[in-house]
């Protein structure tokens, strides 16, 4: 045994031990004759003392020390004269009696605190430094800790977990896949899976009635700050079951982590039909921590002589609880934020309702008090509030105003990380029309069951078929979502055939699950987390790739280990390919 | 809810309960006025009851179920009048007053009961009806227990699982990497790694302390019975450890494996060198279910005018208790089996102790009634005993008695599948000596620590340094190795000196490793368990392709998906490729 304690344990109760530690120099001072040495490991931090008086030789061994070096002490508990009540190790010191340097460190390239004054791309190529700072090492713990609860969760429901496998197939729908050239079979390539959906669905056409994974996904995708070329996926899929059980199953999961990892009880998810949610947020995500919901106003607001309203398809509000008195240069800076191009209005209108009951707006040249106060009542405006209003056509008003909400939200502190607002998003559309190719393609995808009262649409109006959908959403954020998929082979053709798909192509595309499905399929459904923005969720941070030990960068690359790299010509012969050098674009 | 109940859980204590179940036709058979058929799901079966006189229409649409039909009954518990015991639910049968076929089936291609007349390669094809017959179901249960144990084991043990990348870097040593073009960096590719072992190593620098992973793996080597291009590893790795800490901490694992997945107490495990394997086993994973052992002959059997002894640089021999009687046939079929070409003796001689204390061999001519005493003496033979020698190389001879040992031990019974005989083996060597390049090798990897006590060897005798190596062996099963790692930055450039790297080579391979080990790198070691082999073992079988859902065959290729596959040209452009059209050899 190197050690007979960690550095996080030894307490008062400990006291006059003879104990042996190990770990990292984190910080040194000498103090009259006494040198001080916080000495780290995972566990926490133990403070250690040398006496000059006492030994002389080891305290001048002990100032030679650098940070980070790793280091083996033995020596006694004895009590603290300077208590720190923050920490569990607080009131305890080691008077050393003898130390080993176990290994020595260069200066590490930033300092190994809470805040460092190391940047991005720095810590990224040292991660394996990155990863020693507290702030980084709870979030991986974290990660670890709900992981664990899943699994409780998941093993206690009778789920299983059957491990799907990672050299696939390539399906041409759907993002874009990495492949993987396949030496044994010249020519061919396997594919990283983007989700094991159909494996899944296998494994309940074979009976397996509950699975889940744990799995990592891949999608070949230009890379955005919260998206990584690698990610993990709590994958679920049920037997048996309508809707209703799967809502049911994974709210209560979802209860259990929040109760079990982070102490909160959650409430019942309330459920928001897709058409309420883009009606009322503008979003199929909804951050519902806070009202503001929007207001319609084309009643109100249209044939009052004002073109900009009069021309458009929707006249859409928010009231802002109390920002009557926002500045020229509040208001203006609003306007710009709705005006960016990714948000991508045309501008803003706003109507203060003063605390005095009178009315202040930018578009009083068109609308009197009178006028204006059958908006303010409409969106149950209290004297102080502000509304803002944007127009335009449908579906960008209101993506505009949603983004306008969300950020109202967070100017006036109702976005707090620490506050957890579930909600259930279902009925969403079953099909969404593409303008490019002139058809439809399948929201969520091709297997996903319609809902049995709108079969009747199938030949009149397809686009308004709702389907057995769900996303679950909290704080906004679209933590997962799953369907109940179509078992019946009939229903399965007549989606192929809305889908434009012929039989051959479908065969084609789908031919192994189509095979599967004679030999009798059960009626199933799943669902799909994103584990890593589900970890973010719970730390309270905005990007996943803090909840990533080994993270890639924006162009897919690993800094730390330079990947990806060129590989041996013999590499490629072996695999009969052949690179092509890229043509300089333009 | 579709169900009120599973198939395998209805029992006495429910008689008269209206109860709704879903599942499978296993089988349906008439008897007089009635129609039995039995329902199953995952968690067993259920006998349902028709009857024609009380419903005829319903046992009509009953009769016509075929096997596989998913149907929903509804009906009323009763008593059965022929119990079936050695059932949970074979006390009861449902009395069915309303029947939904939820969907029909096809006639599978093979019969869906514990004993199939589907061949390998149909069976394969159709995996997801293989995977509903109970033998291949239940191993895959077996592998979601022992995962589950697995972690219950190391959670509690302060491991933490932390996820590490699958898109890497191609390294040029080891096996064959599957590697992966890189789309958005051209001519660049990613690799799928063999085993987390740098990136463990990394966490252990970044104070991680005691990690682990179940994780999946690749390895682009050509497919034997046992090998398949994707395997699952139980990844491990500890700080501030000695080699003792982790044979006690994994021993302890195994322990508590065997006795909460199979009830069965494992006894401590005996410890043995390689050196002492190698000689009492011919074998470093040596059986030890049963004795057995070599023993060396060459004081008693050379020099006595038999020239292949004479010459041999080995004779060393078994004695196979009881075995006098083996009929001519008999031996002739062991010689036969020891001159097999993978086996590779040239010969083998026998003697039998008869059980009336004459001896008979083969080498009579050679030998006398003294001469053969000798060697059952010493190979403490009893009347009735069969000796087995074979001479020649040192290595190849005891690689052939390895394997007449293990077959033997075959013959006599003496491998019980429900026996288990764990094993530790310690003290590999660190280097082994390659004849192709002349130069040594890393046995385990170029990290992994050499023994203190033979470092005075580096210089003068390195092919007889042992490592801080181990093995755990199970029944003649590697079920997993590893090693205490170098963490001394001194001793790593000696032995990347030893191994013949320039430290421009070795930082090119080991570069981001190499510079992590300069910043405070602890001492730390670790062990890798092969999953599906550990699952095997639990299991009873020699094939780890029974424990995995979707295995591949021999050449790599998943026959129910039909991959790997060609992939669209546009899909080689955009990742800067051309594919080779392989040459026919001759």
């Amino acid at each position: 045994m190197l050690r007979s304690n960690t550095c996080g344990e030894l307490t008062i109760s400990d006291l006059n031990k003879e104990v042996t530690l190990c770990g990292w120099v984190q910080k040194s001072r000498d103090l009259g004759g006494m040198t001080f040495i916080d000495l780290r490991d995972r566990y926490g931090i133990t403070q250690l003392v040398f006496n000059m008086e006492t030994n002389a030789d080891l305290c001048e061994k002990a100032r030679k020390l650098g940070r980070e070096f790793v280091i083996s002490i033995s020596g006694k508990v004895i009590e603290r004269s300077s208590k720190n009540k923050n920490m569990k190790t607080g009131e305890v010191e080691i008077e050393v009696t003898s130390m080993t340097i176990l290994n020595a460190s260069k200066t590490p390239p930033f300092t190994i605190e809470d805040e460092t004054d190391g940047g991005e791309d720095l810590r990224m190529k040292y991660r394996y430094l990155d990863l020693r700072r507290k702030p980084v090492a709870s979030k991986l713990m974290l990660r670890h800790q709900i992981n664990k609860e899943v699994r409780n969760f998941l093993n206690n429901e009778d789920f299983i977990e059957v491990e799907t496998p990672y050299l696939i197939k390539s399906t041409p729908e759907g993002a874009r896949d990495f492949v993987v050239p396949s030496r044994m079979n010249p020519n061919e390539f396997y594919a990283l899976p983007q989700s094991p959906q159909t494996f899944k669905q296998l494994l309940m056409v074979a009976g397996y009635d509950r699975y889940y994974q744990i799995v990592k996904c891949f999608r070949d995708e230009d890379l955005r700050a919260d998206r990584q070329p690698e990610f993990t996926q709590i994958d679920c899929e049920m037997t048996f079951i309508e809707q209703e059980d799967i809502l049911n199953t994974f709210e209560g999961m979802m209860k259990h982590l929040f109760k079990t990892v982070k102490g909160v009880e959650l409430t019942d998810f309330p459920r928001m039909t897709f058409d309420d949610a883009m009606r009322l947020y503008g979003n199929d995500k909804p951050d519902i921590r806070f009202g503001m919901p929007f207001v319609e106003l084309n009643d109100v607001a249209q044939n009052q002589g004002f073109k900009v309203f009069d021309d458009a398809e929707l006249v859409v509000g928010i009231c802002a609880e109390g920002c009557s008195e926002y500045t020229r240069k509040q208001l203006d800076a609003l306007t710009d934020f709705v005006k960016k191009p990714q948000i991508g209005a045309t501008g803003l209108v706003y109507v203060k309702v003063n605390a005095d009951g009178s009315f202040k707006s930018s578009v009083d040249k068109f609308f009197d008090t009178q006028k204006l106060k059958t908006w303010a009542d409409k969106m149950n405006a209290k004297p102080g509030d502000l509304l803002l209003v944007i127009s335009g056509e449908v579906n960008k008003s209101r993506k505009a105003l949603s983004e306008l909400r969300l950020e109202m939200g967070k100017q006036l502190g109702l976005r707090d990380n620490n506050t957890f607002a579930p909600l259930w998003v279902i009925d969403f559309p079953l099909l969404e029309w593409d303008e490019d190719s002139k058809r439809f393609h399948a929201m969520h995808h091709p297997f996903t069951s319609p809902k049995l009262a709108d079969l009747d649409k199938m030949n009149t109006a397809p686009g308004d078929i709702r389907a057995n959908a769900y996303d679950m959403v909290i704080n906004g954020v679209e933590i997962g979502g799953g369907s109940i998929r179509i078992h019946d082979r009939d229903l399965q053709k007549k989606m192929f055939d809305l889908l434009g798909f012929t039989e051959e192509e479908a065969k084609a595309q789908f031919g192994f699950l189509m095979n599967a499905f004679e030999y009798g399929a059960p009626p199933h459904g799943g669902i799909a987390l994103g584990f890593d923005r589900l970890c973010a969720l719970f730390g309270g941070s905005e990007s996943i790739r803090d909840y990533i030990a080994f993270p890639k960068n924006n162009s897919g690359r690993d800094v730390m280990i330079d990947a990806p790299a060129t590989i041996a010509d013999a590499q490629l012969e072996e695999l009969f390919l052949n690179t092509v050098k890229p043509v300089a674009k333009g």
